[in-house]
């Protein structure tokens, strides 16, 4: 089934207590477009640059498989910038410098060869703009997955409870599910935000894993625990581009398959992390994804007969 | 195979954004024997109250089919008294009050009935009370579980490291691991601490679940998630009451079993923390068990062939 992505592709600038990277592609839809390569192929990605985006990095894409029609290019104009900085633990990070440049005033088009998309992913943006892409698709698609972030929670709450209305799932981390349903337990939020619009709710927990709502099942991943964490830029796109491309791929929306659509992100997840930017997702295999999945497969799986105590 | 639990036995008192209790039974003694309970019959107490502690509380032991004459009862002395107040986000306590009483010059007796334990479980005391539990058994039993916390780490944590260095598994809570291992990373503190004696390392996290760890392998649990959070007290105790009942019942020490053991842990502490202090798991049934175990089964499994990407 065909999957159109939305969100920011970008330049970053990262430093972390392990170094630091000079200016390296980025962007909420960049992760999530290759993320979702792995499982999908002929993924359409909706976009803005600016005339300074290298030819390489597009190259790039197109060689995962990536369809940048939708990838408009203004001329005269930079591309978005972002540079951050994490702290010790990496729990934190302070942002240094945000040039929104072309994003601006950015005003998605979406190309006719994307207008019958099945599957349509929402990277982090103005709620407006995640809007926007909806009602410019000649029909709606089948499921819409959006994230979002406490920024907009802040700045535009009404826009963005407009825009959750609208989607299938929403997929927000544990902070961001406190501060949008007013509840302090994330099942009382999955609660709320489920009476909201979305059918389906993912909490993201960062290093404790992620949770997936919907009215009557939840499903509990943890987080491969790990070592180091080199550089968590990116690892929330890049969970939600391995989710999505799994249910593209599979194009079966039971819960059971949501299930393994939240190991896939989760195991994706824990690849991007491993080092600086998208370095690590430009380059997996499927074999070396399919040692993860049973990683994740031997952290969880017991067996016990209930009936038997 | 028979089963030993060294641990208080205590009054609590209790407070709670929900209500507060008079002087009830606690201890972590109370709590490991109660669970354990319901899944090894005959488990053997050994601990210390005044002769202020109600027959009705030993009666109620007793009919958990708990042997108790391990529990010495100090003539003229007063029981261990406990109280304390629990915030409104549950994540923290403050202590209102600790008064010692009889347990101040506990010297644990190991009755002769209790000798060839298969399976010793040292509840959080002094590290060398525990010590001298091990010490006073004829034969070192099979297994030696034991919980401590991060008073023992700052007040007498050499006579802490000879006691863990003693025991098959430690039990302790993700910040006490990180304090304990000098490492932020739990990985790398499973490393260290098992690097120190114990061949297994449980790491509780509380609302994030605990990983169970050995030299070659990790497993991952998640707690229930749930709305309300009654009252935690003694939700640690009951986990270990669970995970080493289940261990003495089946008797079997592979990892594999030991997942299932740490998932009866999980599915204990669920209940625990209903109810105020020992009332939920005073009053449950097998039935009640098995559907929790269902819960746990439902939150975490998944299929996925990693063959088939």
């Amino acid at each position: 089934m065909s999957l159109t992505i939305v969100g920011t592709v970008a330049f970053d600038a990262i430093e972390t207590p392990f170094g630091k990277t000079d200016k390296i592609i980025g962007g909420a839809g960049t992760y999530v477009a290759l993320s979702a390569s792995y499982f999908k192929k002929n993924t359409n990605l909706i976009s803005v640059v600016g005339d300074d985006f290298p030819q390489d990095y597009l190259d790039m894409l197109k060689n995962h498989k990536i369809d940048i029609q939708g990838i408009q290019i203004k001329k005269g104009e930079k591309t978005f910038f972002w540079s951050g900085k994490y702290h010790d633990n990496m729990n934190k990070r302070d942002t240094l410098l945000t040039e929104l440049n072309s994003l601006a005033d950015f005003d998605p088009v979406v190309p006719e060869a994307y207008q019958n998309s099945d599957y349509l992913m929402l990277g982090n943006l103005t709620p407006s703009i995640q809007r926007s892409v909806i009602e410019r698709m000649h029909n709606r698609p089948k499921f819409v997955m959006m994230d979002t972030m406490n920024f907009w929670m802040d700045k535009t709450p009404e826009d963005l409870k407009k825009t959750v209305s609208m989607v299938d799932l929403l997929c927000i981390n544990d902070e961001e599910a406190q501060q949008f349903s007013g509840e302090n337990s994330l099942l009382a939020a999955a609660e709320v935000i489920l009476s909201q619009g979305p059918k389906y709710l993912i909490i993201k927990k960062g290093k404790h894993g992620a949770l997936l709502f919907d009215k009557e099942n939840i499903f509990s991943v943890p987080a491969l625990p790990l070592k180091t964490v080199f550089d968590p830029t990116g690892a929330g796109d890049t969970f939600a581009g391995g989710f999505i491309g799994w249910l593209a791929k599979t194009d079966d929306l039971s819960f059971e398959n949501m299930k393994n659509a939240l190991v896939i992100g989760s195991v994706m997840a824990s690849f991007n992390i491993e080092k600086f930017g998208t370095e690590r997702i430009q380059n997996l295999n499927k074999h070396e994804i399919a040692e993860r999945i049973q990683k994740f497969i031997d952290l969880t799986s017991f067996e016990i007969n209930p009936d038997n105590l």
